[in-house]
């Protein structure tokens, strides 16, 4: 038996169906091989994964149901297909979003979320294709604006969640996200600095890292220059900072975001906190490229994905990059498999 | 006679006496040697730099007053040192902010400002060593924030100035530069947008490049998503890029700041226009660290100056590093040179 067979499985939920997910979880799961790694379940649609599949050597099985993918599991199935379409419809394949092919990608994600918390799967984390946000708005899904904010609310988990990027130079965690930017000042709280700061530390010691060096942005320039430049500082970062280092976590700051990405990316720090979405994504997007996953910290299981979209319009030309998949799927096995909890 | 010999003077500031300044402005001029250049007049203090310099090759001259500078020049002298503080009394040499030191360096500037508009000399381009605003404090000059604001008050300019970080791979102007975060949006308006736009077409067209392609940052996450995120990017910054447009420049956007800084550096625009400061500094920072150099555009001359401070820490060691400041020297000879006015 492989490395990877005491551990939990990872979900994988396929995308809508016109996007480039299906094949991108296709080529990534072929590009696995038969590295050490967790048994797969792919919820999604098994025809048209079929389409960029092909399934040359047998590796995977199609099932109907969660029970059954379980017993696949159990007999040594690596790789096992739950054919969600086969119950719910299936979307015909257009390469634009349509309400069939939100409500497919959207019942994907639905049926993983359950598979976590209880069933015959417990899934240890989960590797989300993209889905189409105008899809799930035509398909009646207008309540979360992506992924990570459904994922949020079926988990329960109330706003103690936070999006991280994990590539190979940088590791940066957001106190605010899709936020208008004259917003951002009214949703920085202590109180969700430090839990920002406590979700990136534990994301950093499931990767490896015993105690993590954490840095921690100031939101004006030059960390607010000791007043001069703003006051949000010191009055609502610094007491976040100090009230995780009082909870025994390495965390300093804030300092002037122009110059800690570099500190970071040269091995100063493990991980860096950013206020908002353009001061933590600029540096994640020049340093780490296409190489960055998504990551949703926070959650009961760990949830990554890849960096890219839909990308419509070169779906079905079987041009699609797999490699930010890739990168998503061994960070959700290494994410779960380190688990210090020891599930 | 050498290829600068018709050109017009460039001023060089000192700096503060007792920080990197002095080193760094000797060590550039030795480092120029016989690359053709157009003459130097240096305001500062004759004693100091000659600590630095020891004039080994009797290259410069030491005149008392513009007058003399102008002769010396005339005489074919390639760098003439304006010894400011032989009529304004010597600052004791501390490496630390001191009322005298303050007063010495505001000196420097203001001398050489007026050599600029009026007076013998006609300088082309100023190039600042750094100065301690501290020190400018503690000499009563309270009203500057720094060297831009000062420049900008006695040339005149109004708010019609920019600050642009002219880089090998990135040449961004800001629209707010030192500013609390939460103050940019009510500094953000579509003039001053149109005039930051101009402003980097400009100095790019100086830099050699006869259709400059201006990439505008959005001022949102996504650049707003089409008015999901905040409507600034739409009802503020596009009329600024439309303005600009109808002006004949070839400027686009608003771009999501977290991936135009990279199509910039791949050579898809010639200049970026950011909203605050660390929306263009943290690229600056990453990709062109030490080697970009401030410059203030929309002066009478130009004025560039390096990315660094007084560096008081290791002042008078002998290890300043004098490649910013000489990567500033030559921009601004590049910059005065290529005046496309003739002047």
């Amino acid at each position: 038996m492989g490395e990877g067979a005491n551990r939990m499985p990872i979900g994988v939920t396929m995308g809508d169906p016109g996007g480039i997910g299906p094949e991108v979880v296709a080529k990534a799961i072929a590009a696995l091989g038969s590295e050490p790694q967790a048994p797969l379940v792919v919820f999604g649609d098994a025809q048209v994964l079929e389409q960029q599949w092909g399934d040359p050597d047998g590796a995977w099985v199609v099932v109907l149901d969660e029970g059954a993918a379980a017993e696949a599991l159990g007999s040594g199935a690596r790789v096992v297909v739950i054919d969600v379409a086969s119950s719910g419809g299936r979307a015909p394949v257009e390469h634009q979003p349509t309400a069939e092919s939100g409500a497919a990608s959207f019942e994907y994600v639905e049926r993983a979320i359950a598979a976590c918390a209880s069933g015959p799967l417990r899934l240890g984390a989960l590797c989300t294709a993209p889905i189409s946000k105008t899809a799930w708005h035509l398909a009646g899904h207008t309540e979360f604006p992506g992924h990570t904010e459904f994922l949020a609310e079926r988990f329960g988990v109330g706003d103690r969640f936070a999006m991280l990027f994990v590539g190979p130079r940088l590791r940066v965690a957001l106190v605010t996200v899709h936020e208008p930017l004259a917003r951002v000042r009214g949703l920085i709280t202590s109180e969700r600095v430090r839990t920002t700061i406590e979700l990136i530390d534990e994301a950093c010691r499931r990767l490896g890292t015993p105690r993590p060096r954490i840095a921690v942005c100031g939101f004006n320039p030059h960390a607010g220059e000791q007043g001069l430049l703003g006051d949000e500082d010191e009055s609502l970062i610094r007491p976040g900072i100090d009230a995780a280092r009082a909870a025994g976590i390495d965390a300093s700051g804030p300092f002037p975001a122009d110059t800690v990405f570099l500190a970071a990316s040269n091995g100063h720090y493990d991980g860096v906190v950013a206020m908002y979405h353009d001061q933590g994504l600029i540096p994640v997007k020049l340093l780490d490229r296409d190489e960055a996953v998504n990551v949703t910290v926070g959650l009961p299981v760990p949830r990554t994905s890849p960096a890219h979209g839909t990308a419509y319009d070169i779906a079905g030309s079987g041009r699609a990059d797999p490699g930010s998949m890739l990168a998503s799927l061994r960070l959700a096995m290494r994410l779960s498999g380190a688990s210090p909890g020891g599930t």
